[in-house]
């Protein structure tokens, strides 16, 4: 069985706490808006569609268990507030925002059908929420099918050999994952050679969850450092890059993990197609380009120090440390791969 | 006062414990080559320059302290084998090579003088070592005014944003340093902004030493991830990028800390010039290119654990960790800066 990110039954969520990687599997108990805010600032759970579910799975808890007062009225505002707060935890990934907003359209409905009672709002507001899970594994498993196919056609011989960064599994996901659901597809076909995956510093999200679920579920994984990437395309028979992305804007230019950039470049010099994998709940048609989309940076003791150990100077040193960078949709020459099939950037407005 | 990475005198031999910075600063005594062999072939020394420095001054301690026994051509051989040794400790870097093989034609020299006596001989070659560590601390110094002098030719305005992988310092050399010695030059004469230094994975050179060393001087520094470099020259406004290297190919292809070729790959995309600082003993032109230089892999340990602390799944994983990467001469567009002077890559063998 694949590990989760994310147990849930109806008024109990707990998340597995991805800081503790590899080292301890730990859950945690959400039981609350506020606490889920929490663990996605902390990035206890992290991956822009699990940071969706997590948000919006703590609220259906809230709601099973100390449901508000009130009447209908009274409950869409209690569900506007917590959603308003739950998208500040983390500025960059969109899926969060675009789930909010439909929930927020849903309760519209939902309370403005004739007779509908508090209790019954709540309960359709707690159903929606559950058939995200289920949504999210479906779309993934579509998306990697797409994936897989649109690589064979390029890479017709043999199996092939893939390169990703950071962590776009069972762990930043309901399950499957996007990136790592296009490897996961190749690999039940028989095709996948081998993946490379990139330690991404500086959470490590590569060396601690990528190559933790992937010997987890016996799939051929060799990690490196971030900056073995371009040497590895050049003498390791890189054939194809698939990442995954936080938010893609309507031209196609891409917000991901920092270093998906030089990736792009790197493949670009080396002939190799560049995929970025996004479900369409991760693509912002509202914003015309990358430059819009906000970029988090993170405290710099994030690269200085990990797990208690001091990997710089302790004082006075200055760091930059952007969580992502943009990478221009000139450079995705893969393609964008959905739930509903893989586009080139130009196409991808249309598309969707 | 600089930190220095090599401290000597006469009979006596310590080396800063790199592999203990920044939280310890250790100096670990070097009385014998195959002390020294241990110290850099476990990294506890590092640098090419430095690697060449600790390896010929062990020699000269044993000759100081333990000198063998016999006649001329007994020391002659005594200095072959130990040479021969030292050599086997690191494939990649050919600064010791080369010294080694100016040692050894020396040493020929002088014993084939008319009544040289083995204690002459013996006295001559301890002088001989001990006159490299002055002769690198100049070159440096000459080729550090070099290369600020072409940065500033081709950034003319105001002061210079630089950006820099891996420590090529004082802790990488007998002192000032090689790229870090451009930047020394350009601070003493007030003209440089700031230098981005990359972390450096997996050995981290560029958080435990580069940061330590440039904190420690007062030169403005900010560290950052290895994956936020193309960031970094596109939204920072790096001007140019200057790395060391462990050895130039007679054609300019140049093996240097693993990342050098993805961040050649990204200051080309930028119109960033790439600068190369090797002193000419890190030249090697009996080799026509760099698919000739040997290129060192390390053990997994070194990028799945720090410190102590695991950064990947335990058991099983398996680890490509090459420790250097070949930039091709094309690449390098600023030029390579020698302590004769700064010269594109296909002027190098007919200048040296």
């Amino acid at each position: 069985m694949s590990l989760e990110a994310i147990r849930y039954r109806r008024g109990s969520l707990s998340v597995l706490n991805q800081l503790l990687l590899p080292g301890q599997l730990r859950y945690e108990p959400v039981a609350t808006v506020a606490r889920a805010w929490e663990a996605i600032r902390a990035m206890e759970v992290r991956g822009a569609p699990a940071i969706a579910l997590v948000g919006c799975l703590s609220l259906a808890v809230e709601l099973a268990t100390q449901p508000p007062e009130g009447d209908v009225e009274a409950l869409e505002e209690f569900v506007g507030q917590r959603l308003d707060f739950l998208v500040t935890a983390r500025p960059t990934a969109v899926n969060l925002r675009h789930e909010a907003q439909r929930l927020r359209h849903f309760t519209r409905q939902q309370a403005q059908s004739p007779g509908t009672s508090a209790h019954a709002l709540r309960e359709s507001i707690i159903q929606h929420i559950e058939e995200l899970l289920e949504q999210d594994r479906a779309q993934n498993r579509q998306l990697g099918a797409h994936g897989a196919g649109h690589i064979l056609q390029r890479v017709p011989d043999g199996p092939v050999t893939l390169l990703t960064h950071c962590n776009t599994g069972t762990l930043a996901t309901a399950g499957y994952g996007t990136a790592l659901g296009i490897v996961r597809a190749l690999h039940a076909q028989g095709r996948l050679q081998r993946v490379f995956c990139t330690e991404t510093r500086p959470y490590n999200q590569g060396g601690r969850l990528t190559a933790f679920e992937l010997l987890h579920d016996r799939i051929p994984v060799t990690l490196i450092a971030d900056s073995a990437a371009a040497a590895a395309m050049r003498e390791r028979g890189v054939q194809a890059v698939v990442v995954g992305a936080d938010r893609v804007a309507a031209n196609g230019d891409t917000a991901n993990k920092i270093g998906t950039y030089q990736l792009a470049l790197a493949a670009r010099h080396h002939g190799v197609p560049f995929y970025v994998a996004a479900p369409s709940s991760s693509c912002d048609l509202t914003l015309p380009s990358g430059s819009h989309i906000p970029i988090e940076e993170r405290p710099a003791a994030e690269l200085t120090h990990i797990q208690g150990c001091c990997l710089a100077p302790q004082a006075g040193i200055e760091v930059w440390n952007p969580a992502f960078d943009v990478t221009p949709h000139e450079l995705i020459t893969g393609g964008i791969v959905t739930e509903l099939g893989v586009f080139d950037p130009r196409e991808l407005r249309r598309a969707l």
